[in-house]
């Protein structure tokens, strides 16, 4: 496994493992890796021949009011598992690296971070946008790898992939959960251990709705109240959000449609958590 | 030499050419092709093995006042001249191949866009840098080219590839004149005969600011004020702006640096024009 920290050395390796044939996976991460990383890595092996992964605490991602400094760093660790589940390359640059002087673009995808995360977040979405097109322009993937966890993400970066005619395929891949439930963030290193206790409100009430869906509520208004009353019976608990929205344009729906998402973020105590759900109408589900 | 209208054909045949090793040179167009854009094409041919034009009248580079159904079209003298110049493949999509449904991406480079053409034209760099961004991964071209006399726009360009890590080669081409001088464009063909004389004070009022630099001034009002009043001095002329800035940041200058960019915009009657030169201190010039 090579570390490699310029984006030049990352561009001239790039090109040659597509001369040579060889199809790249990328899977895009800020570190502080865990089990949901190492999935998606595991999909991006299975999908290509070579698996690229990036390590970068992006900070245009991150609000003034959020820490960039404060988020968890483990690199040693972080190689570890890298290298335990079989990547070729890991790409970490600094960031001079990736924002030098002068630098002042900006890639925006305009409707879609008007909902949800977005509008408590504003502008972490252009952030991800960018730092995600430069990363596929520097590792110059076939395929690249998100958390379905990071729901609005991936909708932002498909559409951004679309829109802009990069041609890169967009693999989504299944929130991986503690064995509890909670699901699986760099964030959970935060939480005390009430408050671990406190979060698993969040998968509680995501199996709720699915259980007023199944005995035939689709009135949004009705399993969001309830989705909002289980979060809040745990203590330390904050709601930012708890949304019933359309699954392509994130709209908020009134009444459940044959696909809808579900999708939370709360606070708990100064962590803030999301979440999400795709409810289906389908007898099957 | 091929027409391709579909954005997947066209990225089939780019990728089969990088596949077979060779290089693309890309010559952005909006059509209506004059001297100017085949001086482009001769450089690009010039520098790799294939060559690719598009022709595309982008939409969303026209602001609300600017008729873009009244940009002038020719596409069966297009041809004519690509073909004459040697073109390989001519990418003319439609917008709605361009522009689909849900379309919400934009690529903005921020600070550049705040002075000369993009302060009366808002938005415009925006439209810009985010389809040559789409062309670019559209046809995948190792090498661009852009005409000096849109200094602005290949200034934004240069900086979106270096910001965005597109690995490819930006060349600028020098601006190409009719034999009194005036700088080629389409828009040109607007022109009745008597606006047609008064353009040529933009290329009159550059030469002027070479001779007052050539005898030691150096005093950007100084040389500004001689600037605006030779064009004026010419029937149907109303001046935009007429600016001394420094070549790469674009920001307004006093004093004349090493290199220093005089930068005009100028409407003749209704046609907007456009003119520029690097003026260089520097003896030999």
């Amino acid at each position: 496994m090579d570390v490699i920290a310029t984006i030049q050395e990352m561009q001239e390796r790039s090109d040659k493992l597509r001369a040579a044939g060889r199809t790249i996976a990328l899977v895009p991460t800020m570190g502080f890796l865990h089990e949901g990383h190492l999935e998606l890595m595991r999909a991006g092996k299975q999908h290509a021949d070579e698996l690229i992964i990036s390590i970068f605490v992006n900070p245009t991602q991150f609000g003034p009011g959020e820490d960039v400094d404060r988020y968890p760093r483990d690199t040693k660790g972080d190689l570890q598992k890298a290298r335990s589940v079989g990547v070729d390359v890991v790409f970490m640059p600094s960031a001079e690296e990736m924002y030098p002087d002068r630098f002042q673009t900006r890639v925006q995808v305009e409707d879609l971070p008007h909902h949800l995360c977005g509008l408590s977040r504003p502008g972490h979405f252009d952030g991800v946008a960018t730092v995600v097109a430069k990363l596929f322009n520097i590792t110059r993937p076939h395929l690249a790898v998100f958390g379905q966890k990071d729901y609005q993400q991936l909708a932002v970066i498909s559409r951004m992939v679309m829109d802009l005619n990069m041609d890169i395929r967009i693999l989504g891949v299944p929130t991986v959960r503690e064995p509890d439930g909670l699901a699986m963030s760099s964030r959970n290193s935060y939480l005390s251990p009430e408050e671990r206790r406190s979060a698993l409100g969040l998968k509680k009430s995501i199996d709720l709705a699915n259980e007023l869906l199944r005995t035939g509520e689709r009135r949004a208004k009705t399993i969001t109240d309830a989705v909002r009353s289980l979060i809040l019976s745990h203590p330390f608990t904050d709601i930012d959000y708890v949304a019933l929205c359309d699954p392509v344009t994130l709209e908020t729906l009134d009444a459940l449609e044959e696909e809808t998402l579900l999708a939370l973020a709360v606070r708990v105590g100064k962590t803030r958590l999301i979440d999400n759900c795709l409810l289906r109408k389908a007898s099957d589900q």
